[in-house]
């Protein structure tokens, strides 16, 4: 019996083992639509890193600079972390170094595991058919805000489950954010943007650029493409 | 305007500030329950402790000893954690010395607070209409399980939020798990202990009597006393 679990922020994360297992970090609200994205338009890798001085290293070698905090684009970057912005900067196919407040934390917790994903509503089918053949354990890590729990993330997460565990009857729910994130996904998928409407986030992602960019990462299924992070870069997986 | 916010698990307690706030202490499954029940038959007052190692001062002074480890009685224990054991010791008008997994941890956490109170489900509206009349805001703290989220606080934590939001129109969410536990307990309430049935909790509680205990502690109103931490004991709030 294969299991699936949740940790709802990367401040849980010790409370969690990721040794043998598919570890999908997801940060919605925007790193990990605009890393699918991106990557799906053509952008041939994407170097996360968790601090500011780290990108002067990569942008010598020609890689574009993108990263945000507290939801803005920093000064001097090429880009913020726009899906959209991501998506218009891949005709370059030049290699993005990436930092995020959130995203790129997430995915430092995760280093252990045997595989890590990159998941959001843009890519949910891809993801849960990519873990469909996956042969061991099964662990979403929401990227959380600041280290404290998010609806946009926990939302995918209950959708994610939900999807895996209708298609593989083999797969068990290991703890209760499982239960919970499958419930509220549940009762708001009819209508995502209205929930998320009312979070944290939303309240904090001013302008018709944040309205856009977030009705965006509420699409699903927009892309087919599954980034995994291999040799401290996030590609698309080749299978 | 006065805020209300959750906090899902004491490992995130870092991430609040308890400064000036009511915060209401919770771990439904089972110590919430047994102070609430046992204060309400006439238990004088409990002394929540961390550790085994710290009982004995207690007991030497006439107190009760009651305590769990993993949801089981403590060898040599008076009482485990049961909350109808607490009812029926209540007689002896004794003071009880308490050790839990999980609640007494939380109940350590919010030591800086300006007024820590236990609220479970037996309470509901004794809390919420205590919590109207408090003039500052109010942080609700889930005990969690082994620092872990857990459905049955959170579902209490969603349960009090939206009680206390529909009497006072002053009150206003302050992060995502209030949204998230709200909606939660919106769509389980008409059966919660079918909800707590598949819960962690639940599936780790074996047998008769804690068959027994979750469904008396999933019942609502049952007392009227709201207990309050002071002088290093919890014990009814007399208003």
């Amino acid at each position: 019996m294969r299991t699936i679990e949740i940790c709802l922020t990367p401040n849980l994360s010790e409370l969690f083992s990721v040794r043998g297992k598919a570890v999908v970090v997801t940060d919605v609200l925007r790193a990990s639509s605009s890393i699918v994205a991106g990557l799906a338009k053509g952008i041939p890798k994407i170097a996360p890193v968790s601090s500011v001085a780290e990108v002067a290293h990569f942008t010598e070698q020609g890689y574009r600079s993108a990263g945000e905090r507290d939801g803005k684009k920093i000064d001097g970057f090429d880009l913020g972390n726009s899906p959209l912005a991501f998506m218009a900067a891949a005709s370059e196919k030049l290699p993005i170094v990436m930092t995020t407040t959130n995203g790129t934390r997430a995915i430092a917790k995760a280093q252990n595991a045997r595989e890590i994903l990159i998941g959001c509503f843009l890519n949910l089918a891809a993801v849960s058919s990519y873990l469909s053949g996956f042969d061991g354990d099964i662990l979403i890590l929401c990227a959380g805000w600041r280290g404290n729990f998010n609806l946009e993330d926990t939302l995918f997460a209950g959708a994610l489950a939900q999807e895996i565990m209708q298609k593989n009857t083999d797969i068990s729910a290991k703890n209760d954010a499982v239960y919970a994130a499958k419930l509220l996904f549940e009762t708001t998928k009819n209508n995502l943007e209205k929930a998320i409407e009312q979070s944290e986030h939303r309240r904090r992602l001013k302008g018709e650029q944040a309205k856009k960019d977030v009705t965006f990462c509420l699409q699903t299924n927009t892309f087919s493409n599954v980034p995994h992070y291999q040799a401290a870069h996030l590609v698309n997986r080749t299978t």
